[in-house]
């Protein structure tokens, strides 16, 4: 699949396409609106930051989605993409009802795990919130590791 | 088994048994500790309504633990009980930090529903915070309505 | 109001705004559209119970929000409405990815409380995934109840 | 405050203390029992990466309850820790009703920063779930960074 084929939903706009990258030598990436919501937020005032991970998780899902992948469907062929590394840099607090947009980027794809990039950008004034890594690997219903499903590799 | 045959754990502490209940002329019930997590407090510094339900649902399984029944198992033997109905009355809030008391008892089991009702009160003066009814009933995997497993019914 | 004569925004559909509305004789309700989270579903594979209370919240801000109000603005006020009382029934299970449309319907306001009532439907086949009831009560930063503010009560 | 004064509380027991740690020539780490509760378990049947962050987060706080300091003060005097830097390794899941022990260790702290480590235990057969590292941050309300409070510093 072509980037310039993709067809854009309303929520999910495709970022700059550089040459030279992984990946088959493209841009793996996508955005994502997210609305803080309420029980979110922390008695601090402060998206907690346990809950960044549910977002950056969506991205993952929305890229696959948007590269023709369902993750859904990929569970119920019983591949799991588990989560086995994260780092992330929290820079400014997001705050209640605040309009995010999150950039994720597939960085590397090996045989059997991805790598993602996060920026997280408030859209009031564009300040960078936070930045995230994982790494997910592909497993059997057992845990065991397996190699990506074609349905992912093939969309690269 | 006997209720006068429980073993209380530390945290599990039987209620007054009185007469003339249902379930066997018995009363079902039992208290668990709960300290409340500084991400289930919102950004107004109560303990979001939503997840007084976790709360819930953890003195339910406590009762079922107590009467040597796992819910664990009971999942892994194909059985769910899903939650058919609920309703709650909020009446001061609770704070980040704060000993909770929930007490739950069993107030009524037919063929494939079991109902519990729920205090929760606050350790340090006593207050109710907040009361709760659900029903619960038990399905199959496929979700179809099956009768509750013997190891629930038989340790009424 | 009929139905067929709200206007559409993709995400919310707008109710005809009036003035001098009480709500007496008139439909006050939104319609937003809401896609299951991964870690919103549990290991039964469905949407857990607590989480449509976070659903319900969702439906009630944008309620408010499409009458002119904003909760965030009401809450830098000093005024917070808190969830006083609930019910809810849940008839089918949700399930992860699938696409939920909630109705939100103001049904009575007081001087100090609001109900609403909400319908969760699945967009797939429209079937109804639950039903339920709020009471919310105006609060001071003390949590003494003090009469609903203007911006509400103005634009019901 | 020396380690040998401190008083441990049922859930809170203190680790081997070696000599050559930083902070004052002390290791500085409590245990805390966590037990997974059904919600925090996605449908792929493990606690959702997300939700070890909850329980860092109690690692943290129960660290600093055993040093004499309770967060729930430090916020009430205006000074608020937050989570700054993140990473963490994702061993094997976490299954809902599994029995854990993590260990929180505080390895270093500075003028404004503390950083953590935790190990996340299976308490069945002492498997070594998941590791992580985190960084907090010392702020005011307005988020402005400043010296970390007393009540910290002086209990290293």
């Amino acid at each position: 699949m072509r980037l310039s084929e993709r067809i854009l939903s309303p929520t999910q706009v495709n970022t700059t396409i550089e040459s030279g990258m992984k990946m088959d030598e493209k841009n793996d990436s996508c955005e994502i609106q997210i609305r803080v919501r309420y029980p979110e937020v922390d008695q601090m005032g402060a998206l907690h930051h346990s809950r960044y991970w549910v977002y950056f998780e969506m991205g993952r899902i929305e890229l696959l989605r948007l590269k023709g992948a369902s993750y859904k469907d990929i569970e119920a062929s019983g591949v799991f993409l588990v989560v086995a590394r994260v780092s992330a840099n929290y820079r400014i607090p997001a705050r209640y009802d605040e309009e995010l947009t999150l950039r994720t980027r597939m960085v590397n794809m090996g045989q059997v795990r991805i790598e993602h990039e996060y920026e997280l950008i408030r859209n009031s004034d564009q300040a960078l919130i936070a930045t995230a890594k994982t790494t997910i690997a592909s497993v059997d219903r057992e845990g065991k590791i397996i190699p990506l499903p074609e349905s992912i590799r093939g969309s690269g």
